[in-house]
């Protein structure tokens, strides 16, 4: 961390700084120039309040060096994590796939939906049983009687599954849930990250409309601080002025992010783009460009989707993205992090 | 609401489509045209599923002509709510100032903000309890100690109190409080909105990161459609690629506001600059175009703030900016929409 | 088009306005709803000033249904459109590479960099001439001179070559330039697009900074309304909240494009995220979503260019890079639209 | 401007940077930290290329302390910039308002609307004759003939005018323009700045779409730099995903550039609500933040204007608008910055 102070700043105040960031267990390199000093500080800046620092009258600018997030760092944990659950893999050079409806709408949806996408190649089964809609009148999900047939239809396929928790008090209800799923709207919802931390259970977090990357891992850090090492993040797209789909899929986010943490990354294109036709071009390239995953929402009959049809695809349509994503593994651009 | 079809629609299933708007009690009037067909929906469309319509194979497009909020909607309550707290009054004409620390820090600190920030024509006591905070290793708050103190500053001064709430668990410790705060990071938190929906008490909605002036009436929506009908809205900036300042200060959006809804609209120039020198101007902008109020962080000590010191003022600045906005009330620009 | 009218609109406006679209060779359906009437307009609405319409005080909204560029439009021109320059193809299932340094420096310079690029497989050869930069003291390029190595260059290897013009004062020098460059800033510099559309060249339009999809089309159209229909757009990232990356590189507008327009589109993943590191696994993701190209900065000691070396590879890079982007073709996730 | 270098850097690139930076006047202050050594500069750091020095191998990132901008910074000329022009003046305490149509569209127009704009007390006359228009095929303009009624209408009232230029070639006509403005997609036209550069004439620079505050100063700068010291900065909205109102006018830009720049910031709150309803409560504000004018459209028949027309207010509005302005200046929040 560097502090940038003022021209001729007050020695007093200077001295109480100088004093503060000794409390705190930092040394402090003084480094004078014609017009700023800068203090450059070593020692462990990770808890130190960079807000509280520039708000002292002598400070003119404060620059981390180091990254607020340690648990999450690449730098502190070489290896690729990799998250097992039940038969599936995400993390470390496989290429999970996560598939099912946006809402369950039914027992026989949910079977149908589970058996066809286990057919094509899922390894996971997701689907929402608890489910933010922007209007209070808008379906909002199945709720408890969902997630239970969500399990049945888990165990049927043998697909562990994941689902999106919405609030605290739903916990109860997740305790056979394979991965829980945190939504873009809750990536900054920290006393349910905190909660989760507390757990040992893979989390699925979603960047949030308008997070940056260091703010999505600090959210991750929020988990793995609690002792819950299993975090899978997932790019889903970024709210921005191009309002031609629904969002604008970040997808360079994904090989800078596996410069910047160990943890497994995968892609949503179903949200990420809001446009059916769009899902496929975007998963291949996903798989491609070394995401470690997918998360695709498919419906047996997309045009009666209780939400989300407009973008989800059919059992067959996802047995062809399925096998294209397959077939360009082999040609994955994916730079070896471990070394 | 209006469903453009595509040229030469599937007959079979513009029947279905006919019977399903049929089976919701809207009646439809055909527009032919050369290439397209257009059906105009008439009825009560709040509860339609823009998305299952646009998913459907035979659309071509979706558009609303009608809001989807009705409780917020102007139209349905020409009328200015009018919310009554304690001695102070939010909306209809008055200028109500909630002012107070970010984080609420000590006995000393709180009680003496207070008073400070009361004699300066403070009308509400705000002060943080519960704190989001980006980082896990920073300060998060005194909580439950710190809701003590402020309901104790707020006796001793005879100001209502106004601070957030970060999740359902923590309403038991909300029972006196006055005003609950929902802060930005929460406002698509639905099942909280859901919760204080249940409450016979204000709160104060916090417009989110990236959220439409839709999206912010939604949530309020949340609120009403349970029975709470007490809901004070805020604007305090979005996020935007221009970073010279902490958010973008949207002030548009509170005259624009005012003809969408009845709700009272506050700003919050603190964190809507992030800049201690920003605060008067855009105070006094907000008190100009007409909002019904303003939300400040105010420290005795800004310097050694706990959390956002850079965007706090002291108390004599405080005095000044309050002074600064009754003195540009009489020349304010504010419509009559009662009318 | 559909005009949205108010509820109970003015008789003598409406015939007004009946009267001014009946001039324009518009016929109207009406749609008569409980609140509102809709005016359904058949007939070419290309040349239609929707803000006019949506001035008029009896006009509550106007959507567009028909797109309102031609010339670019894929439902008028089904076939991709074709750009043969020298040896090299643009659109139409091939897969050009344009590379080169962002500043030509020397002869030296660019020489090597062309034959570089030749041999590791470009087809065309880039190289700025004309500089756009944001300070007036940093380098503004060779200009005159740096067009004569670049020919030379060119020549030398047989590559046509693609540079940026920044002002018609400039098209003089560009008699010899075998593909001219519209830079992100001059996307709707109009003079220099209507210029451009008297030639009988190819011009490479790159995407403005904030520019909707629509609007590069629009662009686009300035160009070919004029005569000249060998336009190449290219999706160099837009301008967001997200800073992790120089820009956001909107790969989904790759795919979404083609739909709407059978122009070739290519890809500049240099300044589409502005690090050296992921240029190649945006190279490989724009090859298999069917980009008709890449546009590529290459420098032969990228720690020395004279600007953008951040984001500039190596000749060694690139040659990997190339070769990523072949490898993939036969896995490519193109639609065909000829159809 | 200080260089964070990487953990061991390669000690003879690490002597070649120190060589270069010897070469360009720069002083070198080490601070060596445990993990991390920085480079403090010390010497004129405007024409160091940042981008180049990123670039290198050893370098991990480059902070700039000191703005890359001279001529318009405030530090380097405590005074405010006063612009006369005619009667009228721009800067230093004053109020300018500049009113007029969008497009000139005939010779009836233009005189009906100066002179109503005269008497509601405008200071300048605005009005477009090169109009960018966003499709081909909407009304460009009356270009030179507009010029000519714009120039008549001006010497009929005695305003100075003040129009838009859209490219080098349309200087000629320009010479008896008072203002020459730079629409907001030509603000990073850096070839047509550097022709204004050589002008002693003052220019209306407006803020592009996406442009930070310290890009529209560099582009103030490019003009600056060329000789041509009276440039009048224009804040009329910026792109964002908020599309309630056609731009997100960013207000608290005043009060920044204020403290930034010794040049007259004015506000245009047409263009940025882009809705009738919004003018006047964002030209209040304007004027009580302390901008140092306003710019506004106004048309005898909105509902007839041949663009803008949306934005557009009558004669009649804008004389209650300029009143509400001249009212609230003796309450104005604009800090003295010449001491």
């Amino acid at each position: 961390m560097v502090i940038v102070l003022k021209p001729n700043p007050d020695p007093q105040q200077l001295a109480a700084l100088r004093s503060w960031l000794a409390a705190h267990d930092l040394t402090v390199h003084d480094s004078v120039g014609v017009t700023n000093t800068l203090l450059g500080l070593v020692g462990d800046t990770t808890a130190v309040d960079i807000e509280m620092l520039r708000a002292m009258s002598i400070v003119q600018d404060v620059r981390r060096i180091q990254e607020p997030y340690k648990c999450a760092n690449r730098k502190m944990h070489r290896e690729d994590t990799v998250i097992r659950v039940g038969n599936a893999t995400v993390g470390g050079g496989g290429f999970a796939i996560m598939a099912g409806p946006c809402s369950i709408e039914s027992e026989e949806q949910i079977t149908a939906v589970a058996k066809a996408v286990k057919a094509a190649g899922a390894t996971l089964l997701r689907g929402g049983a608890f489910k933010p809609r922007t209007s209070p009148y808008a379906f909002q999900g199945l709720r408890e009687e969902g997630l239970k047939l969500l399990l049945a239809a888990g165990k049927e396929t043998g697909l562990p599954v994941v689902t999106e928790i919405m609030d605290i008090s739903q916990l109860p209800y997740f305790d056979e849930v394979d991965v829980i799923q945190v939504g873009a709207r809750n990536m900054q919802n920290f006393e349910l990250l905190k909660e989760l931390g507390r757990l040992k259970k893979p989390i699925l977090l979603k960047r949030g409309f308008s997070a940056t990357l260091t703010e999505l891992l600090m959210s991750a850090e929020y988990i793995m601080a609690g002792g819950n090492e299993q975090v899978i993040l997932c790019e889903r797209g970024i709210r921005t002025f191009a309002t031609d789909t629904r969002n604008t899929l970040d997808l360079s986010a994904v090989p800078l992010l596996r410069t910047m943490t160990h943890l497994p990354i995968i892609v949503d294109p179903s949200h990420g783009t809001g446009i059916r036709s769009l899902v496929k071009p975007m998963a291949v390239a996903s798989a491609i460009i070394g995401a470690d995953g997918l998360m695709v929402e498919v419906h047996d009959h997309p045009e009666k989707a209780w939400c989300d049809g407009q973008q989800s695809v059919t059992p067959e349509a996802f047995a062809d993205i399925a096998a294209a994503c397959r077939a360009v593994l082999p040609h994955r651009c994916r730079e070896e992090m471990n070394a």
